[in-house]
C-alpha cells in the first residue's frame, strides 16, 4: 500500500523546517526517530517514521496538514506515544506530527468551569493545576502521570473513575481541530447544551487520529470533592466479589468513584513486585478495590460504611479502610503498576486487552478466561474496571512453549477474548482503541454496511486519506 | 425543490399498505392527516404528507425505506409531534413515518440498569415504569408528558435537570437504528465504555430524524434518589439572582439537579394563567427554582440548607421551601405551563428560542434581550434553565403593531437572538434543534467547510437525500 502516499523529501522536509523551525524538525537520524515509532503495545506494531515535526501553534498544525495533503504523504498525529493499540504506529513512515509542545493550559475559566488546554497537556499536570483552584477534571485514565489529554480524547480514554463520572466523552465540551485538509474547526466550546447541527465533537473523540488533529480542548470542570477513602475487600471466591459489585451500583446509599477488581494471582504477582504484601492473601481468591467519596467526614464514613456493609453481605472476607494518603497510595500503586509486574513474572507477557461486556455478562467472560487458562495450559492474570465490565486479561506464555510459537498463541487467546466480549454484547474495546492491533478483529465483527459508513465518513474529512492511515478499519 | 422527489402513487400507498396493514396506513384523508402535518413550531411551518404510516417493527421499517429509497419519496420520521424547531414538517410531502405504534419498553434490565425501549414510549411512562422498580431515567425535558423518547433522542433533549444529570445523550448507552436505505445497525447496546470505531450513536443524536430511524433505545439508569426539594427564590435584581447561579454551580457544598430561572413577567402572566400568586412578586425582578436532591432528610436539609444560604448571601429576599409534593407541583406548573401562559396573553406571540450561551455570558445575553425590549418597545417573557445558559425569551406582539407586519418583526428578533448567543461564544440551539425554523441561521452560521462536512456525513447515510430533507442544513 505504502506506493500510494508521497514520500518526505529533501525540499519537503525544508518546507517542515520553515513551518516549524528546524529545532521542532527531526529528518535523517533514524536513530533519534526511535521513539516516535510506536506507542506502547509492544515491538510487534512499530514503523520508522521519515520525519518528526513539532508544531507550536495551530496555524502550523494547519500548515502541516496543507503540505501533506497536497504531496499525500500520510501523517500521525502523537500524543505522549503511552497508548496500547498501536494507534501511533507511523505504518507508512511518512510524517509524525507530535503534540509534545502544544503543552500549555490556556485558560482555567473559573466562571465557567472549564478549562482550555492544548493537547500536549499531561493528564495529571491539568488534574494538579485545577486542583490548586479547587476543581476536578473527572476524567482519569490509569496512565495520567503519562497520558497527554489529546491522546485521551483520540482514544476516549476510561480508567477507573468511569462508574461515576463516566469516559473522557463525558467532560469534553469542545475541541478545536485541524481536518486532514488544513481547515481548523471550532467545535462546541464553553457551553453545554448542543443541538446545532451534528455533534462533531462527539466524532473526532475516539476517532484514534483519524478524523482530525486536535489542537485545543475545553473540559468541563466539578467542584473538588471534600474527602477521598479506599476499601480494599477480599472475597473467599470470585462470585462473591462479582454479585458484590452488583449489589454496589444497584444501592442508592453508595456511589463509588471505582470499582476495580484484581485476581488473586495479579494480586500476588503485583506485591511481590514491590515486595510486600495484602492481607489474606493466600486464601483470598479475588479483591475489590472500592473507592468512595464525601463532601465531608461524616458523608464519607456513611458512604464507606454502607460500600462495606454490602460487601460484607456477600460474602466478603473483611474490609479494609485506607483512609490516609499514604495507604491509599499504596493500594492503588499495586493495582497500576499490576502491567509491569506481570510483564516482570514473565518478559513475554502479552499486550492487555481491554474488552467490556454487559456488567450481567462479567461471570461469562469470566468464566471463558478460566476455560481458556485451563484448555492452554496458561496464566491469565486479570484486573477490571469491573463495574464497567471492562477486563485486562494479560496472557503469560504456558511453561514450556518455545518463544517463536508464543506471539501466535498469544494473537489466538487475544482474538478469542474480544470474539467472546462481541459475542456477549460487548465490545472489543473499552478503552484503549482498536488502533492497529485489534484492526482484524473490527474488520471481522462490523457488517458491512457499517463499515461502508464508517469508511465513508473517513472519506469525507480526509479525502485523500493522509491522517493515520490503516488504523481502526 | 419537490419534483426530485417521487410521489406517494396509489401502487406506492398499497404497498405501504401490505407492509404495515391497512389499519396503520392513512393515505387520500387529508383531514385525517392533517395532525401529521407539523410539530408545535407554530402555523408557518406546516406542509401536508401524501401517505402516513405507523409501522410496529423494525423490520417494517426497514421496508418503508427500501421501498422509499427505491422510489425517492421523501419520509419524515415522526414523534409525538411536540418539537419546536419545525423538524418533523414533510417539506417535500411524501411519507410521514409515524413511531406512536412502537410505543412498547421492551426490558428493564436491572442488573445493567438499562431499560431498552421502542422510540414511541411517551418519556414520563418511561419514567414512571423504571421508577417502579426504584430506578430513574434522568434526562428529563419539560415536554415529558407528551413528547416520545425516540424525538428526545433526535433532538438531544435536555430540560431542568441538565446541570446534574446531562442532557439525553448522556444516558443513551445504544441504539437500533433503520438507514435511509433500509439497513438496520445495532450501535453500542448495554455496555458502558466504548472505543470500538467511530461511535455512531452519539452522531445519530441529536440528528434531528436526517440520519437514520431510531427504532430502539437503550438507557442509562439510576438509583432513584431519596428525596427531593424545591426551593423558590426571589430576587431584587437580575444582578444577583445572576450571581446566586453562578455561587450555586461554584460550591462544593450543593448539587443542584435544576436551576430554573423566571423573570418578573413571565412570573406575573404564568400565576395570573393559574390564577394563583408568588410571594413578592410585586417587588421581586426575577426568581430562581432550585431543585435538590438527597438520600434521606438529614442530607436533603444539608443540601437545600446550603443553597438557601447562598442565595440570601448574594441578596436574594427570601428563600422559600417546597417541601410536599404538591407545593412542589404547584411550583413547578407555573414554570412548566410559561409558554400557554404567555399565549393566553398574546395568541399572537412568537415561538420561543433556546440559545446557549456560557454562563459567563448571561449578563451580557440578558442585558441585549433588554435592549431588544427597549429599542422595539416590545415585551420579552423570558424563562431559562440558568445553569447551563440555555435561554427561552419569548416574543410578544408590541401593542399596536399590525398583525401582518408581525411575523416579520418576530423573525428578526428571534434571529437577533440567535446571532448574539452565537457572537456570544454560544450556540443557536440548545435542546430544541435547528429543525426548519432556524436553518437560515444556521446556515448563516456555519463555516463553509464545516458544512461540507455535515452534507458529507448525510450523504454517507442518505444518498438519495430522502430522510427529512429541508431540515438542519
Amino acid at each position: 500500500m505504502s506506493e500510494q502516499y508521497g514520500k518526505v523529501t529533501d525540499e519537503i522536509a525544508a518546507r517542515l523546517g520553515e513551518i516549524v523551525g528546524s529545532g521542532n524538525l527531526m529528518y535523517g537520524d533514524a536513530e533519534a526517530m526511535e521513539d516516535y515509532a510506536g506507542d506502547e503495545a509492544g515491538p510487534f506494531f512499530r514503523h520508522a517514521p521519515e520525519a518528526v515535526v513539532k508544531p507550536e501553534s495551530t496555524e502550523q498544525v494547519a500548515q502541516i496538514m496543507k503540505l501533506a495533503n497536497q504531496h499525500r504523504i500520510a501523517v500521525v498525529a502523537r500524543g505522549a506515544g503511552s497508548g496500547l493499540a498501536g494507534a501511533a504506529t507511523p505504518l507508512q513512515g511518512g510524517i509524525v506530527l507530535s503534540l509534545e509542545k502544544m503543552n500549555h493550559i490556556l485558560e482555567i475559566d473559573m466562571l465557567n468551569r472549564v478549562v482550555v488546554a492544548e493537547p500536549g497537556v499531561v493528564t495529571n499536570d491539568l488534574c494538579r493545576t485545577v486542583a490548586e483552584q479547587g476543581l476536578m477534571y473527572a476524567g482519569y485514565p490509569m496512565s495520567t502521570e503519562t497520558s497527554f489529554i489529546g491522546g485521551n480524547v483520540a482514544t476516549n480514554a476510561g480508567g477507573g473513575k468511569v462508574i461515576k463520572y463516566g469516559n473522557t466523552r463525558a467532560h469534553v465540551l469542545g475541541l478545536e481541530v485541524v481536518t486532514p485538509t488544513g481547515e481548523v474547526m471550532q467545535l462546541g466550546g464553553k457551553y453545554r447544551k448542543d443541538t446545532w447541527g451534528y455533534n462533531l465533537f462527539h466524532l473526532v473523540v475516539g476517532s484514534e487520529g483519524t478524523l482530525a488533529v486536535v489542537t485545543k480542548v475545553y473540559l468541563n470542570l466539578v467542584p473538588l470533592p471534600g474527602k477521598t477513602v479506599d476499601l480494599l475487600v477480599p472475597f473467599p471466591d470470585i462470585d462473591t466479589a462479582v454479585s458484590s459489585v452488583a449489589a454496589l451500583v444497584r444501592s442508592p446509599k453508595v456511589t463509588p468513584v471505582a470499582v476495580e477488581y484484581m485476581d488473586q494471582y495479579s494480586v500476588i504477582l503485583a506485591t511481590r513486585y514491590f515486595n510486600t504484601s495484602w492481607p489474606l492473601q493466600d486464601t483470598a481468591q479475588a479483591y475489590l478495590i472500592v473507592q468512595l467519596e464525601g463532601a465531608d467526614q461524616e458523608e464519607l464514613e456513611e458512604q464507606y460504611e454502607n460500600a462495606g456493609d454490602i460487601c460484607l453481605e456477600q460474602g466478603a472476607m473483611d474490609v479494609f479502610v485506607a483512609e490516609s494518603r499514604s495507604d491509599s497510595h499504596n493500594l492503588w500503586k499495586v493495582r497500576q503498576e499490576w502491567g509491569p509486574a506481570v510483564r516482570a513474572a514473565d518478559a513475554t507477557s502479552y499486550s492487555a486487552c481491554d474488552v467490556v461486556v454487559p456488567l450481567g455478562q462479567v461471570p461469562a467472560f469470566m468464566a471463558k478466561v478460566a476455560e481458556m487458562e485451563n484448555e492452554r495450559k496458561m496464566r491469565i492474570p486479570t484486573v477490571a474496571h469491573i463495574a464497567d465490565g471492562n477486563f485486562h486479561p494479560k496472557s503469560m506464555r504456558p511453561e514450556g512453549l518455545p518463544l517463536d510459537q508464543w506471539p501466535e498463541v498469544a494473537e489466538s487467546v487475544y482474538h478469542e477474548m474480544i470474539q467472546t466480549a462481541v459475542e456477549l454484547g460487548g465490545a472489543g474495546s473499552g478503552e484503549h482503541g482498536v488502533g492497529y492491533s485489534k484492526r482484524p478483529m473490527f474488520l471481522a465483527n462490523t457488517p458491512p454496511h457499517q463499515l461502508e459508513i464508517l469508511k465513508g465518513i473517513k472519506q469525507v474529512f480526509d479525502p485523500n486519506g493522509i491522517l493515520n492511515p490503516g488504523k481502526i478499519f
